[in-house]
């Protein structure tokens, strides 16, 4: 069957979650939010471009940073509300210049940071 | 620092994207949601809580099909806006009976099936 992004379920502003994970080390990157454009700009580029919520615009990741996610594959899940894209990441995946944006953990009710900024 | 639930940025539902990890493996299984009681209850018991939108209703992962999470550890992102669940999982995570939700590749344009149901 031919994917059609039209087919996703979007929230109320039109978007969906998607989960960024390193192809090769399994790692989970980030949460991001693609609209269907997005989507589409996505698979067609195979580079990973999201909407980004605070300015409004597609965010084609690593276009000012030079941090950019190569697409490897996107898949879809169950309810189709939520998307997961493998990648090939150049650099740090977090604006904060760590290697992926889950960097705090919580142990024993406290916040740990696990890695510095590289 | 003590971690505190209602630090965390949550949507206009009061309800924030969670990513569950099997921890061993690394593989995504899935993406949920959690408001604030949710996250304090998953801490406090160690087994995986979501807030069920379609139900409305707090949805202790596992409590009928008997497929629990068990909480290997929470990590918060840098917007403090996701989570990342570390997991260990009992039997299939999808409410389908696969292993993962996002069993649906796109390839070449494709929709592909990458597991069937257990």
């Amino acid at each position: 069957m031919r994917f059609d992004p039209a087919t996703l379920s979007y929230n109320s502003d039109g978007l969906v979650p998607v989960i960024a994970q390193e192809a090769e080390t399994g790692e989970v990157l980030m949460l991001a939010w693609m609209n269907a454009e997005a989507v589409a700009r996505t698979l067609a580029t195979d580079r990973v471009t999201y909407w980004s919520r605070s300015r409004q615009a597609f965010w084609i990741k690593g276009e000012t940073s030079g941090h950019v996610q190569h697409l490897v594959e996107m898949r879809v899940d169950c309810d189709r509300d939520a998307l997961l894209v493998l990648v090939r990441q150049e650099g740090p995946a977090c604006h904060t210049n760590r290697r992926v944006c889950f960097y705090t953990a919580v142990r024993d009710g406290d916040e740990l940071e696990l890695m510095a900024p590289d």
